[in-house]
């Protein structure tokens, strides 16, 4: 049965291609599950949204009778019973999905809303000074050193591609397009790695295409 | 089976009560699971360590040949099969549980950091403005807001109690710990009817406990 993945109806180009929808997309292109997409508004929020994520972020997702939010959650439930959560390692790929999400992203995350801030103040808030950005940096090098050793001798992060691999690369990405993963080859190998992946293309091809339309759609209706 | 928790060897004060093993303590205490504490040094981090935990973290835990890491993973791992993770509401119990880590402790910890920053420099890094910690304090409002809607109509996060709640109301402790769930009537009686468990009470003495023990292995150690 098809799913519904709930995304924003409109978003700038700056996120574009980091919106935490896209980890569920490739999910469902890497499983080959049908999936439609359903919009909400970016701004201001709508109290459906609310109802369905109470913190009225993206992504959601429907599944017949179920509504799930969080991205950690949503690959958790998608991979159930596919080769993206073999049975064998069931603890261990919980655990660096979880790695990528609460100790990579924890680290990246506090670094690139600084570095947002500092680039678009209106919109990411006051800007921090530049020790403050310099040791969150090293915070998240910290992390990133000793995941490089780790990957230095392996393909992927537990056994076959997994969801967890899923998770840890596109939070990798974001650190990468900032050109934060240069001292780093294993970890630039692995991403690349994961981008080539023919599920990784058409999902991304099919966000890009979203937001085209919701361009679109958007001159429509302005010049209405 | 007994499985062994990892934790550090000694921490001063200020942290104690509030250290990422002490959900692990509280799940087992929860569960009925024995378990047997084994300490890695906080300072320097040993090889060994790392060799467990590439982040030189704590919790871990070992239960037979599995080495697992990552607080989130060992209670999802722990609850498996008991009532702390109900198998009709398996779903909505990760999503909490990932929802604790990942949306409200990314918010209130990032809004930590800057308070203990501010608080001790020399051992949290570079203090931020006040401009920029009154914002993370306004991002980590914004969640909590959402969450006390949701819990006035409501004793536990997912029907009834649930490893979804260890982790939400750890992650709620802090913030009530620093003063800051005044304007939250519905998530201080969440966090108060939680921490009235006896498992709770049970898991506090141990994790107090075992500072205390620590206290007085380093005394012995120094007047040696």
């Amino acid at each position: 049965m098809s799913v519904i993945l709930y995304t924003y109806d409109w978003l700038p180009e700056f996120p574009r291609g980091f919106v935490r929808e896209f980890r569920v997309r490739w999910t469902l292109e890497e499983i080959g599950r049908a999936y439609e997409v359903a919009t909400v508004p970016a701004s201001p929020k709508a109290p459906e949204h609310r109802a369905m994520q109470p913190f009225a972020q993206v992504p959601a997702l429907k599944d017949g009778e179920l509504t799930l939010f969080e991205s950690g959650a949503i690959l958790l439930y998608l991979a159930e019973g596919t080769p993206l959560m073999p049975e064998a390692s069931r603890a261990e790929v919980t655990q660096w999905l979880i790695a990528a999400l609460n100790t990579v992203e924890t680290a990246s995350g506090a670094w690139m809303s600084m570095v947002l801030a500092q680039r678009m103040p209106a919109f990411f808030g006051p800007a921090s000074t530049p020790e403050a950005v310099e040791h969150a940096r090293r915070g998240m090098r910290d992390k990133l050193d000793a995941l490089e050793t780790l990957m230095a001798d392996r393909d992927w992060i537990v056994g076959d591609f997994s969801v967890a691999d899923v998770m840890m690369v596109d939070v990798l990405r974001v650190v990468e397009n900032e050109g934060e993963l240069g001292d780093y080859p294993s970890l630039t190998d692995y991403v690349a790695r994961a981008m080539a992946r023919p599920a990784f293309g058409r999902a991304m091809a099919d966000h890009m295409d979203h937001w085209r339309a919701a361009d679109a759609a958007r001159a429509t209706k302005l010049s209405v």
